[in-house]
């Protein structure tokens, strides 16, 4: 990390790939033990793995960044609602299992741009977390993006589903691609690119893979924001939240 | 209260009564803005609020009783699912509307006798508890005797949807009517009747609103239990507590 960054801007930064991947692994682990088959059960498990993995590297350096003593765990299991910095999309509730493999393609397919990028970044610890996440994701959005198409151009009940889906997911789409003066603050030094350069490549594989599902991606541009700002989320991520930290909050500081 | 009454006991028994409150309450009050229509949810929001505030009485006198210098707030909010001791029935999701309100009925007909009897408690404060909650009681078994009568007599989806309730619900009410040694002291004290001494009227009243609802009640007599003597409640109760605790496991102590 160089020596001249905006430490408040890193650490938010930090925070906001940290959050998503919190929220989102949290979210899939809800399916654990409710899956339509064993073998997407196991899946999905493990594709929450996944991201709560990458969680702990993303929150471990916002922790240490931030300097106040503070562990990934205080971050996860501490911190309220107008703390969190995920975008809305992820915090959004599971839906049926379309709904939840077409908010993890949506997703996917934004991590494996950005992961792409990070692995160029000037700070090394984030290189380091985005070669490892970005291993994981190449696996994520292969099978997210297949079973978008399976189901899309499946049966006309998937199919309906998985429009609706879309529909539905689309307008929390926008946020990722949104661009503040934290972002600008790790554009200049090097450590992440714009997110609005990376919308080009974005659209270019979501659109490839809604064509081979056979599903229309909606046209109106409206865009649900303020999660990653911080400014506005969900009533789902309280609710989220008291499931999540249910235990810290219950038996402060216990450990195992 | 009587000097030579089993404090323990008489401290269970009134957990259970504030505990069958609290949590049918808090789940009443889930419907808070979801209800079919206006008048409805208004009624379901008054009746979650009664409930509660029979919860204050049953629970400040179960802590006064207790000693250990706890309130009811206390209890409420800082005791983990193990230490209820409300019947498996009420901490029930809520399913649909019908549903909701089968689970109400099925309490109701079993609080306007309970608390009838209560009434003629050899404690004073236990009179006073069931003669403010009968008063409320009898508005609400009226109405969710109607209610179950209405949908149950009514369109051939209502009915069958309110049959499936009953058939979902009705395990679960013979734990109301089930004796322990708690119960045994409460009787010896004169302070509560035997439970499974309400039976033969609870039966008469619900076979007549069945009856009229043109619903069945099923034959099997499997009773599930666990709720009331604390050894096994649902997975549901653990949810529930996550939010209903949630204020005061995250910001401890706080008072308004």
């Amino acid at each position: 990390m160089a020596d001249t960054i905006d430490r408040t801007a890193l650490q938010q930064f930090l925070l906001r790939m940290g959050d998503n991947t919190l929220i989102l692994g949290h979210r899939v682990s809800e399916w654990c033990g409710h899956a339509p088959v064993l073998e997407e059960d196991i899946a999905l498990a493990n594709t929450a793995l996944d991201l709560i993995g990458q969680t702990q590297l993303w929150l471990d350096y916002a922790a240490e960044v931030e300097g106040a003593g503070r562990s990934a765990d205080d971050l996860a299991f501490l911190r309220d609602v107008w703390d969190f910095r995920n975008v809305l999309l992820v915090e959004l509730p599971n839906g049926d299992f379309g709904q939840t493999l077409m908010r993890q393609f949506l997703y996917d397919a934004w991590a494996s741009i950005m992961l792409g990028r990070l692995q160029k970044s000037a700070d090394e610890r984030v290189r380091e977390i985005a070669e490892k996440a970005a291993k994981e994701n190449a696996y994520h959005v292969e099978r997210s993006a297949d079973t978008v198409v399976g189901l899309g151009d499946g049966t006309e009940e998937s199919h309906t589903r998985m429009q609706a889906a879309l529909d539905y997911l689309y307008p929390y789409v926008g946020e990722l691609f949104e661009s503040d003066a934290t972002d600008a603050a790790m554009v200049e030094a090097g450590v992440a690119p714009d997110p609005a350069g990376l919308r080009e490549d974005y659209d270019a594989l979501v659109g490839r893979v809604m064509a081979d599902a056979t599903l229309r991606l909606p046209e109106k541009a409206y865009v649900h924001r303020g999660g990653r700002s911080g400014t506005m989320h969900t009533e789902h991520l309280g609710h989220l939240l008291c499931t999540m930290q249910w235990l810290q909050r219950a038996y402060p500081g216990c450990r195992w």
